[in-house]
């Protein structure tokens, strides 16, 4: 267990974090990882086993964690979701304090933490009113094969007979998880859970609250923490792998041969180029410009802009771009970067050292056809830790004139506080920008025209998962451009990974086989029990 | 045009099969190749051009069918594809006529080209009754995303942009195309339909009879007859590949590298190893065995066996096995095999002699771990054709004792008239039997037990596309075992594929983008229209 007292503070200290296999917690080995703080950079925890042994987490998943879930109906599994996210919430206090060392702040927190917990309560709710307490769920209406009715249709679908591969994302150490196992505990299918090394202790600390609380059935939920080793090559048909990270990584998982022999379902959320559209109605001076101002700012800055849905591209009317700059140039300004931990600071450190890294050189990248007109990464300030040691950066906005001709800003993600000003002529020119992200997960549009929504929605719909509108009418109560939610899917085509996640019911099917049954009313009736 | 009075008649005649590329019909060039009849071997067509132009191709279908049938709303569409069906209805004896050169018999014809066009029928009473009469479709009902509902989530369905290519399968040059091609116009998306080399003559009539009708928009609709070039690397996100066939043409194809990296969305339904259950309580001497025998020998000499859905592994109550091989000899002894034309044949030709080789080889595999009880392809009778010269086969059943050590009968197709009785032991073993083809179509259990029934569906369900279920009061009514039906999925994981096709309106969002849409309800509504 993780020791609170000694978790970063002491500099001898080492946590060592532990998978969860086949029923036994296993702490490192000599294959184990260093991770360090992302705000000190302080060697604080180690993670990896090469030894882990894959074939029995698999087996033990199949065989003692599948059959207990599926002995369980729909509600059943709803009310364990949804006490699960009760006892996290017992002690999220706790998952704070640790998280704190991933660079995230309060605020941060709200949405890791707290944004994970709620997305289990409201997979909770929809397992027990949009599924039945039964076994079998039923997928659209009765279909009329014949004439006397003899003979019918009806889609059903059943649980998975595998285990879903969690890999998740460094990011969201806790939302991440908690938004894909909730949906697949509904499904009744158990999960393998593989965080991100650089925070996979905040996991840890998260699926041992999990486990200690007694709700879960065994074989349920296991941990790997550090590499999968073979695993992947092991699954079956019946298995699935849920992926949240960079396209490359993904491209690299998913084509590996088992996995495209066995079709083996590989859902995959990727980082893409998300875009935000001032409207053509939201002039300066209007709440709509003040409200893009806002969200821009707030989708740059929360986590460090290490959001697969943070806003890279800004799109804003041509004669409006320099109103845009100057207002995001005085909001940045605002941004306080320091450590975490101190409730003045409004953005804290990138996950770690080689992230930072990573960010620095897709700006440079960036930076060949755009210009930067806000953030200096080599001169800004940091407040109650150091500059040198963490992994802090500035919020760094770009300007590229000419969209039409560039490619980078288009192509290439900068994993953090870094966004691009561009114009537009007309909305069919926005939208035509939008859509340059080759498939995006979101592109926001502020705006009070129900007639721009319609054409972006019809001209953009196709590149992307989600189309966020706000104006002011519904700013004090809309969600973000940056919040996935569970009711709504989470995803994109393309460069955002061809997947979708959640989206209510629909994220449970991830889990499940839709089956076509045709047969007599009957016998029908015997299956669907309706 | 192809010339009905010289083909297959006149053997001087070889009918060049063209391509429908970029508005252009477009004959074969020295890359052909040759097609030869399935009943006389003779050399009847060539298709293939090694220089189309691809780019060409889908800059057509993109910047002009696409745009033209995006203005369209889906009830426009739909009576589009109902148009096209009663057009192909009033010319389905020139189809017939053409088709009997592939090896199909006349009962051969109701399913592919009757069938064929019977399922755009269907989805264009679908498209009407279930689609609006607008471009935006709605996908589940609005979310409540804020306490006073300022701020709400609809999903929505666009088509995508791009362009659907088709790749058929040979044993149903009608059908195949139709049953993706009507969902795909429905959606609002051009195709582009690749059929197989060695019957694409048939569907290269179809295909000039829609285009004939005038019905089709400019760019809605191509044909590219031989091989498709390198136009799957030409694809972009808003692209689609429906792809029907063998299981290792699908691997390669999928594991292109561009198909990976830009997240196309490839759509494999792949022939697979389909079972039929004898229910526990189907005792012989009950109306479900003989149903049972009834259904096993339609399956195995419909389209002589070349059927994706096919039944593969025939599972039968140990008991009752030597019943249920003594009951197929003696059906499957009224086999006449010959010449499709005449009408006392029951049982055609294979497509070429290339399938009927691949089979013969298949079946020795088959014949290594299972014993060959009926059919020896070295000895039959085949009437009013040339046994040596037509790609005829009879009826193959083998008898596998051990079917738990066994491995062939479960992995191993043989596509064509050829099947394998295995023993279950109890209902869960035969339902672990049917499960052991790794995904697979469609099983059927012929049944009057509902806790059967449910037992299947439950024990089964995850590992197949479809469950057939059938007795003595849905036996007249029944659609049969091996008929994909357009209201219900068609499709299996794993070794299926892992894709669906059909399945009502399920089917057409293949084709579109589901997009998950925030905002204030005033801009939900003049989205959705509603």
């Amino acid at each position: 267990m993780l020791d609170l007292t000694r978790f970063e503070t002491d500099p001898d200290h080492v946590h060592d974090v532990q998978s969860f296999a086949a029923g036994e917690w296993i702490g490192p080995d000599a294959a184990a990882r260093d991770i360090h703080s992302a705000v000190t950079g302080q060697r604080i925890a180690r993670a990896g086993n090469g030894a882990l042994d894959t074939e029995a987490m698999l087996r033990h998943a199949r065989n003692v964690g599948g059959p207990a879930l599926r002995a369980m109906t729909f509600h059943q599994r709803a009310k364990l979701v949804k006490a699960l996210a009760l006892h996290l919430g017992q002690h999220k206090d706790q998952l704070y304090a640790v998280s704190f060392a991933t660079g995230a702040t309060q605020k941060d927190h709200l949405i890791d933490i707290d944004g994970g917990i709620g997305t289990m309560f409201v997979f909770a709710s929809k397992g027990r009113r949009e599924m039945p307490d039964d076994h079998v769920y039923l997928d659209g209406g009765v279909e009329q094969l014949s004439r006397n009715g003899t003979f019918l249709g009806q889609h059903i679908c059943t649980p998975l007979q595998g285990v879903a591969v969690h890999i998740n994302a460094f990011n969201f150490p806790v939302w991440g998880m908690l938004e894909k196992l909730a949906p697949t505990l509904l499904a009744g299918v158990p999960a393998i859970v593989k965080p991100a090394t650089a925070s996979c202790y905040v996991t840890e600390l998260a699926v041992r609250f999990m486990l200690e609380s007694g709700l879960l059935p065994d074989g349920a939920l296991q941990l790997v923490s550090g590499g999968l080793g073979d695993m992947l090559d092991r699954l079956t048909v019946q298995d699935v792998v849920s992926f949240t990270g960079s396209a490359e990584t993904a491209l690299k998982l998913r084509s590996a041969p088992h996995i495209l022999a066995n079709s083996i379902r590989f859902i995959a959320e990727q980082d893409s180029l998300n875009a935000s559209i001032l409207g053509p109605d939201a002039a300066p001076g209007t709440p709509e410009f003040d409200l893009f101002i806002k969200e821009v700012t707030r989708e740059m800055t929360t986590k460090a802009g290490q959001k697969c849905t943070a806003i890279r591209r800004i799109i804003a009317p041509d004669p409006h771009v320099p109103a845009v700059i100057d207002a995001l140039q005085a909001s940045l300004a605002k941004t306080t970067i320091g450590n975490p931990k101190d409730s003045a600071t409004r953005m804290g450190a990138l996950v770690s050292a080689s992230q930072k890294a990573d960010v620095l050189a897709k700006a440079n990248q960036i930076g060949a056809e755009a210009e930067r007109v806000f953030g200096n990464p080599d001169r800004f300030e940091v407040h109650g830790a150091s500059a040198e040691a963490g992994a802090f950066l500035p919020p760094m906005l770009f300007h590229c004139a000419d969209p039409d001709r560039a490619t980078t800003v288009h192509e290439v993600e900068a994993f953090g506080p870094v966004s691009t000003v561009m114009p537009y002529r007309d909305l069919d020119h926005a939208i035509q920008l939008a859509n340059r992200g080759h498939g995006s997960l979101v592109t926001s549009v502020i705006t009070r025209d129900g007639d721009v929504a319609r054409t972006v929605a019809m001209g953009a719909g196709a590149y992307h998962g989600r189309l966020y509108f706000n104006n002011r009418n519904s700013m004090g109560e809309s969600t973000g451009h940056g919040s996935p939610l569970p009711h709504m899917v989470h995803g994109g085509p393309g460069r955002a990974g061809g997947g979708e996640e959640m989206g209510g019911v629909r994220g449970v099917m991830h889990y499940m086989q839709r089956t076509a049954i045709q047969g007599s009313p009957d016998l029908l009736t015997a299956i669907g029990r309706k």
